[in-house]
């Protein structure tokens, strides 16, 4: 973890503990530091587990194996590496991966497919087996840890621990959710890793739990950029414990299935914004909400474009309206709009409306939102009903100091 | 002009005179600032005229109404304003384009869609009508000027006046173009990415000298980015007025047509690097030069994904010989690449071949490379056949302060 830190940190909520799932941390050393950076999760018997991952063709060992094991839907166990991301490692990080997956799976007695295995950290140094074996054989006996402390452990250049929680009521049952994430963007050499885990103890099919997952995938984790590069080893794992007694959640008709996809949506926001208000440089956290838009994945593609924009992010950081900045990005992101019939406001406030600057725009109440620490930019296309809204953070000379004032 | 050069700036070549073509300057007076900002350039009758424009679509009323008129092939004037980019204005916008075209065409006495019209500078800001008209009567009567002059009276934050020349020997005919180009920021390769005129006497049809620009942008214009934002303004215009006394190049296959087009690829690429070389806050001067690729557009993308990435480009600030950020860049591209086979080098250097380190990797000459002005970063994707090579500068404190530090 990082000293400074983030302007926009929260503080770590408390998180209930979930029934079936038992963290402990331990001290691998992967880098030279005094720090647990080995993070063991064990789950119960019959947990049921879905994920989300990066689509960056140069992923890691890691995401392969995790998308793979992900579809037969069970899980006994989580090892999270940090300080060393075995990216771009060829065979060897293949075989680091594995190795620690037939530990814990012969530890546990159970498949080694259902043992999920992350690493955050440098890249193109093959995860060093020994000390991953030392790792697993202390965490194995270590004594329980509390949530803050194992996301505390998968941290890297995070710069404050983040968790979540929310619970759903399904049928008379309340069902609840734990959850850590880590994430930046990223320090050199690192890549930027998000590496998201949401516990839960309702009970609930892998199939349903996949389908849920993802949807609140397009609208949360799919929805924020620190700084438009897409790591190697994103990934984002809920695991379903089924412990909390309710009546099996198989599909989207099964009664309770809204109430928990909400659940599991609203957790996974709030994980998604945490790891923006951690941006590498972040000084302000920034909404941009798109409208009239001919689609909801067309105004998705718009906000990013936007939020992607480095002169929309520096103007963000310097706190001016400029709102010409922001129409150019609109253009171009490769999505139908209409220069005449665009808006553009900020804080609730329309500089822009149908192709021209308004006659009556009163820059002061926009001047004063922009001093904030969250800024809203809105955006309406005028075409059609697609909305979305995107999450990003500006861009300032942290952002700079943290990546280019580095040396691997 | 800004006042901190660039330490990438080149002296301003010595350009000649174009037969044909007479440029002047004046003070339109579309900023508070002691300067000339309106450029005029007078063309004989019968020159020609090809274009390439911006393909954000919100583009300013010059842009709409420049791509439809070059399809004409005919100009007599052209007129750039700096200072006001007048875009996003709505009809008071394209009333104050089409208001020059009217005056220019009603002195010379031509058609007003041979008036080509350009701005640049501040958006959402009607362009005053009445400053224009001004400008262009005191330009109508001034003294015909140098392409320096010319040059610096485009410009608006670049740091150097830009210029280029080149020749080429048709049959027993020379002809000269001179070339003169301003931008430094919101520059992306989508398309004509600032704003770029041409000038030769060479006899040519608008035809083919649609068909030679088009072609040389790919390989240049369409191969540069600062900061990944399009221009909603970028036009680069090419004119040739035939004085050289050159038989007609009417297609690809007249006499001399392959030198003519060499000629102006090579001065398009020229320009390009000019305008990287002015990137806001850039350093460093970058080439990424992609082979292996399943095509040549796919190892084109590739190497933008590369040159876009705000990690790889703050890695070369820091003069960090970071590969894997390459690697992230070239996984997220969203083209065909193998991480197995992927080899990624620095001046000339392997850091990483077939997807895992160099065991033998001597990092000495790569360090010494990266503390140089002129970086070369080679990537094979070891796929294909496909090759390209994209440009772009580094990503520093200075870009920062330039965008940030601002106010509209």
């Amino acid at each position: 973890m990082s000293d400074a830190i983030s302007p926009l940190a929260t503080p770590f909520p408390a998180l209930p503990a979930i029934a079936g799932v038992t963290p402990r941390v331990a001290r691998a050393g992967y880098k030279d530091w005094g720090r647990c950076d080995l993070t063991y999760v064990e789950l119960m018997e019959g947990t049921a587990v879905a994920g989300v991952f990066t689509k960056n063709v140069c992923c890691s060992s890691e995401v392969d194996l995790g998308r793979q094991n992900a579809r037969l839907g069970k899980a006994r166990a989580l090892v999270v590496n940090a300080g060393n991301s075995n990216a771009f490692t060829g065979y060897r990080g293949r075989e680091a991966v594995e190795a620690i997956m037939a530990q814990v799976a012969g530890s546990l007695g159970c498949a080694k497919e259902e043992v999920f295995v992350c690493s955050t950290g440098v890249i193109g140094v093959p995860l060093p087996k020994d000390k991953a074996r030392a790792g697993i054989e202390a965490a194995l006996v270590a004594e329980p840890c509390g949530w803050e402390e194992a996301a505390r452990t998968i941290g890297t250049t995070d710069t404050f621990a983040k968790g979540a929680t929310a619970t759903a009521m399904i049928g008379g049952t309340k069902v609840t959710f734990s959850a850590i994430i880590k994430g930046s963007g990223m320090i050199a050499p690192d890549m930027a890793t998000m590496l998201g885990y949401v516990f839960t103890d309702a009970a609930v099919s892998p199939a349903f739990l996949q389908e849920s997952l993802s949807t609140a995938n397009l609208r949360t984790f799919s929805c924020i950029t620190v700084d438009s590069d897409t790591s190697t080893s994103d990934t984002v794992l809920a695991f379903a414990t089924g412990q909390a007694g309710n009546a099996l959640l198989v599909d989207a008709n099964s009664p309770g299935a809204d109430a928990f996809a909400a659940a599991l949506h609203d957790i996974c926001r709030q994980l998604a914004h945490l790891v923006v208000k951690d941006g590498e440089g972040a000084q302000k956290f920034i909404a941009v909400s798109v409208s009239g838009a001919v689609s909801d994945e067309s105004a998705r593609r718009i906000g990013l474009a936007i939020a992607n924009s480095p002169l929309v992010k520096t103007a963000i950081a310097g706190e001016d309206a400029n709102w010409g900045r922001v129409v150019m990005a609109v253009g171009k992101a490769g999505e139908p709009a209409d220069r005449d019939r665009l808006s553009i406001g900020f804080g609730g406030t329309w500089a822009a409306r149908d192709g021209q600057p308004l006659a009556d725009y009163d820059e002061a109440p926009v001047a004063a939102h922009l001093k904030g620490r969250e800024i809203s930019i809105e955006v309406d296309i005028g075409l059609g009903d697609g909305r979305a809204t995107v999450w990003t953070c500006d861009l300032t000379h942290g952002y700079i100091s943290i990546n280019a004032d580095y040396r691997s």
